[in-house]
């Protein structure tokens, strides 16, 4: 970490971001916070209007974003934008917040969902994690994260297809961690223990967001700390693993 | 389990093994351990050859045994097998055994490889769960078993794509017993944390298996000796997790 | 394994249960379990009436059986016992069932309660460990088992010091397998998760009892077969950890 | 966290720390760093010089330290501490670092051996916090942080006595979390896995210290930095537990 923290403009400092949509989205959340530390954010999505809106509002508020849109699925849609990521600057973090959730009685899931649900959450941190490494190897420091849940920890009906993807990433990190820290990578997994106060919740919850009360969700820009932290933890003591919750969550 | 243990000839009682292969391996022994018993054991895989020669087998031992080849990651296939299942029988325990195994530096690893041990080990284990599902739920009680490593619990190179694909199978094991342990189908999961003694090692790894001394390798009969074990607890105490180790192992 | 398991006359093998109290708890399950596959069991406990009642009732079904009545957390008792065990055959399996379970908010919890839970749970289970693996040492193979539950797993008030004292015993219960494993003793822990059928219960909490419908609570007898099972495994395949819960539990 | 973070000096915001030794130590790493923060640091300990080595260091860098001797094991002391402290200011952080290693094959371990050292890490830690949630609860809120170990997750030879004692400290936290977070109450657990660059190893095992290589070991600031952190967390997403370990740690 001997880079001082202002950006260097003649040769950007990157964090690239891929599950970027919605403004109230984690994805959001971590592109502002980074873009806050001095970082040029690349932000990755499938959605062109959503990765230009987050572009438009960090550069409105001064910062430098970048959007290169493409489904983390898609080895060529990775190729593509590493290509450009390599343009823009000096990879230094990555951020894989992409995730694909299904809910159904087991029995009820296709093969089609159960594919889905592990396409986007488990192949995609594999094929981005693939993506990442081999800039931050050459660079040869950074910080690769990913973003997980409860079901990371504990299949649970009607969570199956999303949990069981979603154990399959937070696998794929520790071996990950395993082979890259001594490389000087820090690989982390953050696990997110509770329902985010986002668009997702508040358009089919709005109940359950105004019971839980102040705080009682979790705030993106909170998580967004954490994963800044994680980005600025010394290598002498790097955490592979951390749990975040509202402080009145049942666990 | 108000049945008696004898077969019944006019309606057998099935054990249907998915992941069957050498004489020498895990499915095998599971095959013999139930046929034993006197279920009439319906064994699947992808070596014709193989499953004829464990039927063979089988039947010598006075046994009854029946190979419905095919491949766990194709729903056609298991929805051909699943009727046959249906004249041979009732089904009584299924156990999934099939998985598959890479081994490769991450970055070396190929879309392609992290994929399909995700399809063998992961989805083979969801499809096969849905196809036994509904004729142990038919019949109202009954086991799904599946069997784990090491790599379930913690992931590591060079077996990311193996741990990651595991790591989904265990997840999905425990969807599965809290969604059908109350409807009466006792699902669980089997650590085996070593290495098994069988045609794999034997071949790959002779000095290995030798410097491990008696008893220092997984005997497969052993291990089928907890497959049966577990099918056959008391629904007041079931096991949703066993772990298995030789007695000198490091863990 | 080597003898058969038929009882040698002229040299009992020893079954040693320590935690043994009601007809209808765990210890006197194990105690008529490991009586009724000829092993002679010796009862210890804090209370004579009660060991008396379980010697009885063993010998009255046929069984061998011997008191030894004495406190766990003393020394100088578990010095007395093991010596009279000496004369009264040679070890082959021992278990620890003794437990002090306080509920309180915590802040109620005074240090006398806090350490009473703990010296009963885990010193206990230190002391009788100690005390067991001398003859099983000698003797150069046998089985060490350890009573868990939900609360070795996860610390949640109002069980803060039971959660913690069951979480120290199941840390033993590691240290002695990794310890003692490769030196051919079987350390194995079991996790009972969820109400036991037994006295307590059925005293304390009728209404539950019922609620739970038939098997909704965990019948002594099958977490027996358990202990047994544990007892009984090849040392190519050893569990140091298995779970038992209801097939209707929610976990 | 409404408070600004200088130091009130009518009202000193206070930081109580137990298990505060040498200068190399991490106590002394934690005193600093919440001195460097503003707050008026409270240390305890046994050794009344250590202690006031401590406060004279923070004083002449122009922070302020108390030290309160004593011995977290005995509720007088604790008592008069507590007394003390709440003359001296508002708590707003108390941190659990003491402990009580002892090494040894597990036969060996006397029963006073074992019982130190649960007595020291696991009843300390509860009379602390009982005696810390006092004033923060008073107060409305604040955070009860605790130094875990690896031998917190797992139980090992020859560290049987202190892995227990570990262990049942972190089920500790887990109840308080469970308890208190809901009362605004952050309590947070931090695994320190790994060699920590201290006075204890530089005097044990200078050899070792060198062949890790630079960051090869956890420097205490690193690890003094987490707390901090945690502290600082916000309570819609606090962190229950972290890891913290050199980047080329084995695990």
């Amino acid at each position: 970490m001997t880079e001082p923290l202002e950006r260097q403009n003649d040769h950007p400092r990157l964090a690239w971001i891929a599950g970027v949509g919605a403004s109230a989205g984690l994805g959001a959340a971590l592109a502002r916070r980074f873009a806050r530390e001095g970082l040029t954010v690349v932000v990755t999505g499938r959605s062109h209007e959503r990765l230009d809106a987050r572009v438009a509002e960090i550069r409105g508020a001064g910062g430098h974003a970048l959007a290169l849109p493409g489904d983390v699925t898609s080895e060529s849609d990775l190729a593509a934008i590493t290509r450009q990521l390599a343009d823009a600057g000096t990879l230094e973090v990555a951020i894989f917040n992409a995730a694909g959730a299904t809910r159904a009685p087991t029995l009820e899931l296709t093969a089609e969902q159960f594919e889905a649900a592990w396409r986007v959450t488990t192949l995609g941190g594999f094929l981005f994690a693939r993506a990442a490494l081999q800039p931050l190897l050459a660079r040869g420091h950074g910080s690769l994260l990913f973003t997980g849940a409860t079901a990371s920890l504990r299949g649970r009906p009607p969570f199956a297809a999303f949990a069981s993807a979603k154990a399959g990433l937070r696998s794929l990190a520790q071996s990950l961690a395993r082979e890259f820290g001594p490389r000087n990578i820090h690989v982390a997994h953050v696990v997110i223990d509770g329902g985010i106060d986002g668009e997702r919740l508040r358009t089919s919850a709005p109940q359950r967001v105004s019971e839980r009360g102040p705080d009682g969700l979790l705030d993106p820009a909170d998580i967004a700390d954490a994963y800044w932290y994680l980005h600025r933890q010394s290598r002498s003591a790097w955490s592979q693993e951390i749990d975040l919750r509202p402080f009145n969550e049942s666990f």
